[in-house]
This record gives structure tokens, sequence and C-alpha cells, in this order.
């Protein structure tokens, strides 16, 4: 438990002062499992010594029967742990054009970002676990993705000007059931593992254990730790390549947003760290979505050829064409087009 | 076999012209194992067509009985196959200080260096494969490395001047072997897998497959394409850090290699991928070895701090001392003594 308070205390040491003079508020996004009824308590400790304010939003996805059950007894739970406010929301997921996993946590988010602002709060707090980061690392891994992905989930990050923290990468799942038993607290466990894809439901119960077996008990660890170093290298590339990007650009701020000109030159000369990123960026500013590795892989190659070409099609509607060189461009121009 | 040929036509399509007005040599670097006689093979098409000069250097580890028998074998081969030089060495694998494969390799490299100076040759084109890239990045993986260990294997380094190249990378050890068969080779399969460490041996008879079997067939792939995205990451990242190591040094190139300065103000306002990356290199610089992950963290904990302290030992004998602020180093200094 001082472990866990120690994470909690570090992930709200720095928030920023209220405008109201209260105290900070946040709100624990709370499912009732074991992660985030030990992430509740922990956090109730300072709420306890008059250093915060600690509420709670439950989600129910309304994706399992009893699901209205398990919000109202953890909602009780919450209220009894001194929690205030605690506020409990039912969503309906819309599976159109996303799988189930993508489709939950956009409903999700919608709606904790919608409970923050509601409550004035000034960070959610997720309760997930360094086995979880393992999980989802191993996940990027056999998709065969890059820095970004492999860095797993951040521990700190932003939606819609909402802020997210997550105390407990550094915490293992055994650790909050032992809080849970020492606390007294008596957590939900999702039987159907409803809230996990088929894949990491495989990667949590088979494939890990498994290679903390055979590769010894320090792989999530290892998993967890790779996740810290890559992230920081992840988001220092992302800074570096939005700059690339700024400057490749040929029609600074003017044009539309849904098209958009690239310096053939730049891009070639950028470092390819540099140069898959800044294409990748390129065809979400013009309306698309982040490339796969295969048409990105295809964008490129494209983006290092000589004269016109195109349209080279991506996802989301963007369609790429190459123009000859100029007296402005010396080794011609990309041109980005979205179709929103 | 028209893909391995491939593969290397990309990777010898860069030599640079030789002084002597002759056509560029390579060396295939052969164990006599079907990833390397398979990547002979199809170099020595380009010598038949008159492209290259095609050589061979086959290092004898003497680490097992009968490898002056394979050494002997496998040199004919390769003289049947037309390529000229072929060069035997026998080398002593010296432990001291090293684990029975960083000894091996070591003594690999040094062979081959002195073979590649002795020849003239123009690079060294080295065997592996997919499936080794996938296990590396397992290795590391296992280990919990960052950017650098993940990217497995480089397509091409130079070592003292001697540049090596890769060009199986995208191959797979089944095709190697069906090379072998097409071209009728026998090729000699290691029995006591000798040159890999038993977590490699483990990681590719027992992991990877039992990976493949659980997560889907694509896992190697997955990893290998890790490794090249990831290369082309740790590449610009090293570079960029040896930019903020340069520009926080307070002993421009006056001071003797073995104790160096650094601004402490310009190390705590790097980005924190910068940061660990030229800690580590200042210990580098300082005559010291890499760091591992948990003494770099602690250098990184102790640059972060204010007033005077130390001293850290880090390994390869330095040590770290944080100096108090004064008029030149708002935020003091931190000195890297080498003992060299």
């Amino acid at each position: 438990m001082a472990r866990a308070r120690r994470a909690v205390g570090r992930a709200i040491e720095e928030l920023p002062a209220r405008h109201d003079g209260r105290l900070p508020l946040v709100l624990i996004a709370c499912s009732g499992g074991p992660d985030s009824l030990a992430l509740a308590a922990a956090t109730a400790h300072f709420a306890r010594r008059g250093k915060l304010r600690v509420g709670a939003a439950i989600i129910d996805h309304q994706m399992q029967s009893g699901s209205a059950d398990v919000t109202e007894s953890t909602a009780r739970v919450l209220e009894d742990m001194g929690l205030e406010p605690v506020i409990s929301r039912r969503v309906t997921v819309d599976r159109a054009g996303h799988g189930p996993e993508m489709a939950a946590r956009l409903a999700r988010y919608d709606a904790l970002n919608d409970i923050a602002r509601q409550t004035g709060a000034d960070a959610v707090l997720l309760g997930h676990t360094r086995n979880d980061q393992a999980e989802t690392v191993l996940l990027g891994l056999a998709r065969g993705s890059g820095t970004r992905s492999l860095s797993g989930m951040s521990p700190r990050h932003t939606i819609d000007g909402v802020q997210y923290r997550r105390p407990f990468l550094n915490v293992t799942r055994e650790e909050t059931e032992e809080i849970c038993r020492a606390e007294g607290l008596d957590p939900w466990h999702d039987p159907s593992n409803s809230d996990t894809t088929l894949m990491r439901s495989k990667v949590r119960h088979e494939v890990l254990p498994w290679l903390e077996d055979h590769l010894g008990p320090g792989v999530s660890n290892a998993l967890a730790r790779t996740a810290s170093v890559l992230n920081a290298d992840a988001d220092f590339l992302d800074e570096q390549a939005a700059e690339f990007f700024r400057r490749a650009r040929l029609d600074p701020a003017a044009s539309s947003s849904e098209n958009l000109e690239l310096d053939g030159g730049a891009v070639q000369a950028a470092p390819a760290a540099m140069r898959r990123r800044m294409l990748a960026q390129a065809c979400v500013a013009a309306g698309g979505e982040t490339p796969t590795f295969e048409r990105l892989s295809a964008l490129e190659q494209f983006a290092m050829g000589y004269g016109a070409a195109g349209p080279l099609q991506m996802a989301g509607k963007v369609t790429v064409w190459r123009r000859r060189a100029d007296k402005h461009c010396a080794k011609g121009r990309l041109e980005f087009h979205g179709t929103a």
C-alpha cells in the first residue's frame, strides 16, 4: 500500500492550482475490478489528509447482463470509502466502423470527458497496471509496430483538454489484489473478460505466463520497462517530426487543412525516422488516418521518386500526387488531397 | 533464389568505387551453415556476371571437435562455387571477462577485420536472417531494453573502418535452406548450437515456435519489422543526442578525454529521451562502459538534483560528481572522471 500511495503521490504532485481556490479534484475511473478499486483506496488516503478531493466515475458499458448491479455496488463501495462525488454513467457502445474494444474505449472516454468537465475535475486517474502495460507492449510487438505502439500506454495524456494519469504503471496486478484484501475490499472479477479483445485475453492468460516460465520471471517487468524507455523516445521523435513537417510545408497555414503540399526535396533529405513520421503526419493533417506500416512504406517509396505520378490512395480518403520539379522546388512537390 | 539475389543486389549497389580500378571485392563470412552458404551462392551470381569479385572468410573458433573438418570442407565448397580468395582462419577464443557468445564474437570480428584488410575487401557480408533478427529483438525485449537494442542487428555497420552488411535480414532461415537444396549444397548443421547462448537457443527452438502457434504465424515477421522501424529511430536519436552532448560540454575538446564536464542546466532541460542518452555518452567518452538501465536511471536522478554531491560510481571506473552552481553554470555542473 505504501508503494501504491507513493505512486499516486507522484502522479498528482504537479496538478495546477485551481482558479476557484478549492482543493484539486481527481476522479478515479473505476470498473469495480481490483486495479481501480485499489487505486481508489490509495488515492482516498490523500483526501483524508486534506490534500485533495477525490471522486469517481463509473462507466456501465451495458455489454453484459448484470452490469447495472456491478455499477450500483461499486458506487456504494466508493461512497463508503469517502469518495465524493461518485457518478455512474450508462453508455451505449456504437460499434459502427470499429472493433468492439475500440468502440467501448471511445464510448468510455466520451463519458469520462463529460463527467470530468461537469464536475470540474483536474485529472482523471486510470488504474492500468504494469501487467496491462506488458500486455500492450507484447500486442504491439505481435503486430510489428514502431516505437510509439511499443511504448505502450502513456503515464499522462490529455484528451480534449481533460488530463488523464496512470499512477499504477509500475504497480503489479497482484499488488492491487493484495491492497484490496488488506483494505477489506471485494473487487469484481469480470468473468467474461468482456473489456478485452480475444488477443489481449490470450496474451494475459496464456502468453505472458508461459514467457515468464520459459524466459524468466522478469519478462513482464522488462516489457513495462521497455515501454517507459520507448515512451520518452516516441515523444521526442514525434515532436521533432512535427518540426520537420512544418518546415517542409509549402502552404503555411494559408491553404485549407484538407489540401497540403510538401517540398519533395525536404522529404527526401530528412532522416528515415523523420521521413516516415512527417509523411504520416501529412496524411492525418489532410484529414486521413494514421497509415499502416504497409501503406506508409508505399508512400515513402512514392515520395523518394521523381517526376509526375499519382494518385496514391491513403486510408481516410486522402490521395497523394507527385508533381514535377519547378523553379520553387528543385525536387518536385507532394500534394495531399483530403476529401472531407 | 531470385529474392535472395535481389537482396544481395541492394546490399552491394552502393559500394564505393575502388582506387585501383578493379571490380569491388566482397567477402562472405561463412560458417558452412545454410544461411551463409545460401548467401555465398546468391552473391556468386554477381561474380559470374562480372559485376563483383566474391571471396570468403571462414573462422574456425575451435570451440568443438571436428571444427577443422567443417572449415576444410566449407572452404572446398566455396572454391567450387568460384569464390576467390577463400581464406580460413583459426582463432582462439579468450573468454577472460566476457560471456562465451561475446568472447566468440570479439574473436570472430578481429579475424574478419584482419582478413578484410589483408585482401583489400570493400565489404564483408554476413548471413543473418529474418529469424536471427526476430530472436535478437525478443532477447532484447526479455532484458527490458530500449530502442537501440530492440532495433536488433543493423543492415549495415562499420567496425574499425571495415564495412559489414547483412543482405538477408528479410530472408527467412527456411528460404536459405531451400536455396541450399536447389543449388545442391549440403550445409553443415551445428549439432550443439555452440555459437548461440543458452538463451538464444531457447528463444529459437522453444519461444518463437510457441509464439507463432499462439499469436499467429506472423510473429517473426512482426519482430523483424519492428527492428527495421526502430533501427532508423535509434540512429536518429543517437545522432541528436550526440549534438545535445556536444552543446552541454563545458570543456570543448580542450581537456583530456578521461575527464569531462557537462552543464547541469543543459542536462536538466534536455528532453528525457536525450537526457538519458547524453549521460550514457558522457560515461563512454570518459572511458567507461555503456551504463545498464539501472545505473543510468541512478545517474539521471543524480543529474536532476542540485548542490554538491558524489561520487556516483559508474561501470568502467568512471566517477561522477555534482558541483554547486557558479557564475558560469546557474544549475551547477556534472564532472565525469575516468581512471584510465
